[in-house]
C-alpha cells in the first residue's frame, strides 16, 4: 500500500485527464542490455563515466575504495526512480482497477458512493471523500483476500494495463537508463534491492521479470497478515490496519531489518529516500548515492520541489553537500524508456 | 529476542550446574564438507537416500517434480535444528555474559535484586522474579544501543564463548550433518535461510561464517530500531517494547514478509516449527520437510514432549501423517559435532 503521505498528495493532484486504460494485447518484454564496450550506453558518457569509476573502484582488490563482493549491496526506490511516479503512482491505478474486478462478488459496495463513483469512472466523490476515502479504496483492495489471489491479480494487471499518455504498458514504461545500471552492478557481483515506499505485495509479482530483481530483495511497505490452514491447506490472508511504511527514516529501519547490512550504493528520486542515503554515505566504504532529478517534461515528467507525487528538496540540498550524483533526465539520459 | 514462551520455559529449566564461560582462545573454524562421492557422509545411507533422491528429482528437468532454481527456497530454524538448545538457548547465555558486560556502564543496576545477583553469578533472585525478571534481562542486553554495538559484542561473544557441558565454543557446537545438508542444498542451487525464534540481530553477525548463510538470508524475531542523525552521522537504536516474534504461526508470515515464496525445504525441530512446514507442504511442487528429533542423550541431548526449551509434540503427529523425515540423532546421524 502506498503510504498514507503520498496518498494526501494523490488526491490533491488526481487528475482525470490521465485515466489509464487496462488492455489485453501483449507487446514484447523488455530486457535489460548488456553490451560489453558501453555498459551505460543510455547515459551520457561524463555521467556513466561517473558511475564506472567508482564501480571500477570497488571492484579492484587493490583500490584504497575496494567492496568485497560480500558487502556489495545497491537499493534502489521505485517510484520515479525506476519508472515513472506521474501524475499518480501506479498502485493507485492498479487498486481503482482491481476495485472493478472485485466489485461483482460485492454488491454491497454500490452503496457506497466513494466506491460506487470510481465503479462508475466517476472521481468527484472520492476527491470530496479525501484521504479518508483514499485510504477505503487502498484498504479495500489491499487487504481480506488471501495473498495468492492478490499475487495473481496484480500478475494479471501489470501483463496488460497501460499508461495512458504513452498508450504502454506499466511494465514497459520503466527506465532504460536505469535497467543498464542495475544490470551493471549485478554484473559487478552487487546484490541490487528496491527499498520502496510501494506495497511488496504490489511489487513482487513482476519485478523478477522486470527489472532482474527477485522477491526476496523486494522491500516495500507491508501488512500484517494471518496464517491459518483451511481444509488441510495452508492459507496466508492479508489484513487490513496497522501496516509498515517503508518510506523516510522507515527505508534504513527495512534496511536493517531486512538485509542486515549498510548500502554501499543507493538510488532514489525524494526526499522520502534521504534517509536511506545518509544510512548508505555512513557506511565505512566509500559509497555512491544517486537522485533521479525529473527535468524532462517533453519525454517524462518535469517536477521536483512543485510536484504532488514526489517532493524533492532538502535531499537536493544533502547531495550538494555530499557530493551525490544528481541525475538531470533532460541531459543526462539519452534515452528515457526503452521504446524510444 | 528469544521468545516470550521460551523465555518462560527457560525460568522453569534454568539449570545452575550449566553456567557457561567465556573464553579468549581460538580454535580454528568449522567448515562444511564438500565430499563429491557422498554429499552427506555423517547420515546414515537410508536416511541420506531419502533427502538425495528427493533433490535428484527436485533438480532434473525431466521428472515431474522439478523446481526451477529461482523457487528453490530452503527454510531452517535454527535452536535445536543447526545447532543445540538445552539446557537453555544459547542467546540467554549471550545475554548474561553482555549483562556484565554493559554492568560498568551502570552503576544503578546493582540496586536491582535480580540484576546485582546476575552480576554476582547468583541466579536465585532471577528465578524468583519469574518472567518479568528474565524480560527485564533481555530488554536491558537487547535495547538502549546502536546496532553495531550489540553487533559487535555479538561476534566478540560467540568467538570465544564456550558451552561447559563439551568445553567447545558455541559456533563450533553446530551439527555436522546439517553442515553438510546445508552445503548439499546449495550446491544444487537451493538458497538456505535461517527461520528461526532467536533474535535476527543475534544471529546475522555470524551465521556467514558458521553455517555459509549470509544475514540477508536470516530471519528471526526483531523488535523496533530508530534512525537518527547524530554528528552527521546515521545511527541505528535497538528499541525496547514490542517486537515480531518469529515463532509457530509467525514462521510462516515471516516467510511470507522477507521471502515473498513459499520453501520447497523445510528442518526444524519442534512445534514452533509445525506452522512453517505444513506452508512448506501447501508448495504446489513436491517439496520436503525435516524435524531433528533429540534422541541422543550420549553424544547431545534426549528430549522431545518433555522438554523446557523445545517442544515436539502435535508436529511429530503430523509428520507420520505427512510422511516428513524424523530424523532420530541416534541413529540417523554417524557424528553430532565437527569435532567427533
Amino acid at each position: 500500500m502506498r503510504t498514507l503521505a503520498l496518498g494526501a498528495l494523490l488526491l490533491l493532484g488526481l487528475s482525470l485527464t490521465h485515466c489509464r486504460t487496462t488492455e489485453k494485447k501483449e507487446t514484447p518484454a523488455v530486457a535489460g542490455t548488456s553490451a560489453v564496450a558501453n555498459p551505460l550506453p543510455s547515459w551520457n558518457d561524463a555521467t556513466a563515466q561517473r558511475i564506472t569509476q567508482w564501480v571500477s573502484a570497488a571492484t579492484d582488490t587493490a583500490n584504497a575504495s575496494f567492496i568485497p563482493v560480500a558487502d556489495r549491496i545497491a537499493v534502489f526506490d521505485n517510484d520515479g526512480t525506476l519508472w515513472p511516479e506521474q501524475p499518480y503512482p501506479n498502485q493507485v491505478q492498479f487498486a481503482f482497477n482491481y476495485l472493478q474486478a472485485l466489485a461483482p462478488a460485492h454488491p454491497e459496495w454500490k452503496k457506497d458512493p466513494v466506491i460506487n463513483g470510481l465503479l462508475n469512472n466517476d472521481y468527484e466523490p472520492l476527491k470530496k471523500a479525501g484521504m479518508k476515502g483514499l485510504g477505503k479504496v487502498m484498504a479495500m483492495t489491499h487487504s481480506g483476500m488471501p495473498t495468492d489471489s492478490f499475487s495473481y491479480a496484480v500478475k494479471q494487471w501489470i501483463d496488460t494495463a497501460k499508461d495512458q499518455r504513452f498508450g504502454k504498458r506499466y511494465k514497459d514504461l520503466v527506465y532504460q537508463p536505469m535497467l543498464e545500471l542495475l544490470e551493471y552492478l549485478r554484473n559487478h557481483q552487487f546484490k541490487t534491492y528496491i527499498v520502496s515506499g510501494g506495497g511488496a505485495d504490489f511489487m513482487r509479482p513482476w519485478t523478477e521479470s522486470v527489472y532482474g530483481i527477485p522477491p526476496y530483495q523486494v522491500i516495500g511497505s507491508y501488512g500484517e497478515v494471518k496464517y491459518e490452514v483451511k481444509n488441510d491447506k495452508p492459507v496466508l490472508t492479508k489484513l487490513a490496519g496497522d501496516f509498515y511504511v517503508d518510506d523516510k527514516a522507515g527505508k534504513p529501519v527495512a534496511i536493517h531489518r531486512f538485509i542486515g547490512k549498510v548500502p554501499v550504493f543507493c538510488g532514489g528520486n525524494s526526499d522520502g529516500d534521504q534517509a536511506m542515503m545518509q544510512y548508505t554515505h555512513g557506511s565505512p566504504y566509500k559509497s555512491f548515492c544517486l537522485i533521479v532529478h525529473h527535468t524532462d517534461d517533453k519525454r517524462e515528467y518535469a517536477y521536483d520541489t512543485k510536484t504532488l507525487s514526489g517532493h524533492l528538496e532538502t535531499a537536493l540540498q544533502e547531495a550538494s553537500q555530499k557530493n551525490w550524483l544528481v541525475v538531470d533526465m533532460k541531459n543526462d539520459w539519452k534515452k528515457v524508456f526503452p521504446f524510444e
